[in-house]
């Protein structure tokens, strides 16, 4: 992994993901106690910034290799990303979903255009079924986050934190990134070592779901106790990956964790003050430059808003919760 | 008014008005029939289109009178609008706001530097109190919509349009805006009409309060026969201006009306496939667009998303209704 492949990865995309803005509101900055400014990813094509790895990873294939198809396994935002990104490249795409997922998951991801093939959780070995239709179809896998061309895809977001966050007058700087298997910190990582060395990025994970800031406190891959009962769904994952863990070992600052009820203070926030929408995984970094400031140094804070694929009823319980009270 | 005041204001406007991106999804491409782009300026620094009115207006001051202050009468987003345009050019600024007004618009307008005044909408005369305050300290009365630099701020929001539809590839389409005194609906079309002139601006009210669109229809200007009683106050104007109705009329196609209840909809999604927060007024064009395409013409239509100030209670209302079927 280099500068040189997210570099190439921003040329791909260029003119099909969607260069995000980087928002802020004076009542955040009071809330934070710094000027905070958010990169909203919600705002991205499928609602999240995995988009961005699914392009990458899909127009980096081969021209045959690609015309026979992908496939990937994801209940969420990943589905989404590489199946929009293969239709669009007009490639075939299978994603591999429990048949216990969301229906609406499920019929948005097949609304994109791509095959669901279900499997039950139970009775059924899903890398076995995806070794399978991949043997018979000449699929490629697309890892949702230890697979190179998809940290080069998402480390163009950082590309886009270090031009906009200069032109923001700001050059020191935590960056604060929802994190589950690292894909997306790893790339903004790179990105910013190459093109904004005073900007820092940190992992944030739900508290009881820190396997990244476990590991690199100990200098080793970590894992979860528990990998389910989380709102924050989106991010959580057994362990850093293979891949993204020595990056972010080498470049980032101290993982942070927030608790749900953050997340969906955040959510609340970014609703009156932001006017997006948030899911809790991709609410994290926000809550933390928020209701965390004392772990955070400088001036200014940047978080990385991941993701906005929420169901209404959550989001309800937010609005419920701290649509008054932010 | 001219294309030259639109570029002026766009230059006084560049780094401290937000370029808002331009949306789309295909979920949204599939309700409407035809490709649907969305101009979020619920996305520019507080939550609506009127900050590139306010610092239009208040950034063409002569630097002596602008020190001496603005004053505006407004409950709504005119009025953060011009609170923040000030406050950030440290001039100050006076709202009048009736004292029933929302006590979170209150709170917000004096949160971004305004001093506000309260006035009991049953017993004394607004216009007279504005009248004596601003003889007292010389301020200038900043007008919502029927006022040049106002209209040329606004119209910023079309030099962008003319520029990302072209990028998106779009030259021929309906463009339609969340209409109240046609402030914003005139200040797009003049940009338009010179940089995109196969983009025709066309407004979009409430039903029932529909007066541009029954102004364009008669030739003169008409009135609304109520003034409150709709969620979309953000866009309920007796008339429309004097400047802006002749401005409307030589540029604009036919307007459109839609429900209350399609604005709630729209609200839903745009929570949903977009991943920001409309209020009912500032989501009449996107519900014009997807509910009413009998009435658009071509394989395009922009709908520009006007604001998105709106009440937790209301757009849980919106999702009750609509968030799980839009």
């Amino acid at each position: 992994m280099n500068i040189e492949m997210i570099e190439a990865a921003a040329d791909r995309l260029a003119g099909h993901a969607r260069v995000t803005p980087l928002l802020s509101s004076p009542f955040l900055d009071e809330v934070a106690g710094r000027r905070v400014l958010v990169k909203p990813e919600c705002l991205q094509h499928t609602g999240s910034f995995k988009f961005r790895g699914g392009w990458s990873a899909v127009s980096a294939l081969p021209v045959a290799q690609r015309a026979r198809g992908v496939i990937a396994f994801s209940s969420g935002n990943h589905a989404q990303g590489v199946a929009r990104a293969a239709a669009l490249h007009d490639a075939p795409a299978v994603i591999i979903m429990p048949s216990d997922a969301p229906r609406l998951k499920i019929a948005n991801t097949r609304a994109l255009g791509a095959e669901v093939v279900l499997y039950d959780r139970a009775n059924e070995d899903r890398d076995a079924l995806g070794a399978r239709l991949a043997e018979e179809r000449g699929l490629t896998l697309v890892k949702p986050f230890d697979e190179p061309q998809v940290i080069a895809g998402q480390g163009t977001c950082g590309l886009e934190i270090a031009a906009q966050a200069e032109q923001a007058g700001v050059t020191q700087a935590d960056v604060l990134v929802p994190c589950g298997g690292g894909g997306l910190t790893s790339g903004v990582a790179l990105a910013l070592e190459d093109r904004a060395p005073g900007l820092r990025a940190r992992p944030v994970e739900p508290e009881g779901f820190d396997d990244t800031a476990r590991s690199l406190a100990s200098g080793r891959i970590e894992r979860n106790a528990r990998l389910a009962g989380s709102i924050c769904d989106a991010i959580i994952t057994p362990s850093p990956g293979q891949i993204t863990f020595p990056i972010m070992q080498r470049l980032c600052g101290p993982g942070l964790a927030v608790t749900e009820d953050e997340a969906l203070r955040a959510m609340a926030a970014a609703f009156l003050r932001l006017k997006i929408v948030l899911e809790p995984g991709g609410a994290v970094a926000l809550a933390a430059a928020l209701y965390h400031p004392d772990r955070v140094s400088g001036e200014a804070v940047i978080a990385v808003a991941s993701g906005g694929n929420v169901d209404p009823d959550l989001f309800r319980t937010a609005l419920d919760r701290y649509g008054d009270q932010v």
